[in-house]
């Protein structure tokens, strides 16, 4: 399964919340690639390449059982398990993490955040208090944290990794705008703010273009 | 220009922030594909693909003048023009995008937050003051807004993207977890924090399951 692209995880979530609303209304439902495609802004082909990377769902003809869809796809996703992550950055970004309520119920589960800066360590985010970097080591590896979220200003995020993976890290979803040097086993992911809004004015500005030109 | 992949424009964002660095140091710098590459982690022929779209760059076997390739990025991607920007919701989220550094050297100038909550309207939220959401309209067509951020709850996502198209908005960030319909002639990128985070849950199960395996 390790061939499967990134694009196909992106949206098995997205048809994840699209089946759990749809099972809090009616546990024995069917639906149809074109039906679930549709709900959510996808062709139907799509959605059936996105589940056949994970063998056969459904019967030919008649759709999917959306109570048993959801269920595979909380275990491929691995919903079903509980995913300690620790974050280091308490700033605006860092602190809207912690109270993002999208998280818990896909298994992921802020157990700690951490700041450098004394003004902000002990100050109450969401449930959880502020720690000093310095604690980043001991709790990774008392907790057993295997994931974690980088928010902190550019110039410190290459230090931070680099504290993170020593401590034991395995994957690291990076929100702050710069490429991390990192060993190749460590997964990192980049969440790049300005980059999803450039695309959105680099699209508008083709349109201006097109509209000028017709 | 259509046809190009997303990938590439969030790309070509992750080498324009490299040679803006490389610029503040040496303006007459040479970089050949590799380098560039090397230094935010993709191929040689990944840049020169990337770059290919938009026309000839830099000469074969010397490479691409920084300063110059820098200012056709800078073209590209619209950071030359002014885009005014309203968002939608004062929550955390919204807060903190309002204070993201990254935008406005961008272009991207947020100039106005608006939310339906009383206790929120009139709030200081970087330089901003939290307007009404009945101010929506008047604010877009007054300064001629064709770019919005949702960060609103879920429930109320589809109800203030029709506000904001009704008012003349053509591309929307959508950062509230879920698929809105709209007319297919306006612009919607999808943010889905939880499914980023789910891209490396899901990666590290698949490790997990391979070193089982082993």
């Amino acid at each position: 399964m390790d061939g499967v692209p990134q694009p196909t995880i992106e949206r098995l979530v997205i048809y994840y919340r699209y089946l759990k609303k749809l099972v809090a209304h009616d546990d024995d439902k069917v639906i149809s690639s074109l039906d679930l495609g549709h709900s959510v802004g996808v062709s139907a082909a799509q959605v059936r390449k996105d589940l056949s990377y994970f063998g056969e769902f459904g019967c030919k003809g008649v759709g999917y059982n959306v109570s048993n869809l959801k269920k595979s796809l909380e275990q491929i996703l691995g919903f079903n398990q509980n995913w300690p992550i620790v974050l280091v950055g308490a700033g605006n970004i860092g602190r809207a993490l912690v109270n993002y309520p999208g998280f818990k119920v896909m298994g992921l589960n802020i157990i700690a955040i951490f700041d450098c800066d004394l003004d902000k360590i002990g100050n109450r985010v969401g449930g959880l208090i502020v720690k000093s970097n310095k604690e980043i080591e001991r709790v990774i590896k008392d907790k057993g944290v295997e994931l974690a979220i980088i928010a902190v200003p550019v110039d410190e995020a290459q230090g931070v990794a680099e504290k993170l993976v020593k401590a034991g890290i395995k994957a690291i979803w990076n929100i702050a705008p710069v490429t991390l040097k990192l060993p190749d086993n460590v997964l990192v992911y980049y969440e790049d703010l300005a980059s999803s809004l450039v695309t959105l004015t680099y699209r508008l500005s083709q349109k201006r273009l097109k509209a000028r030109s017709n």
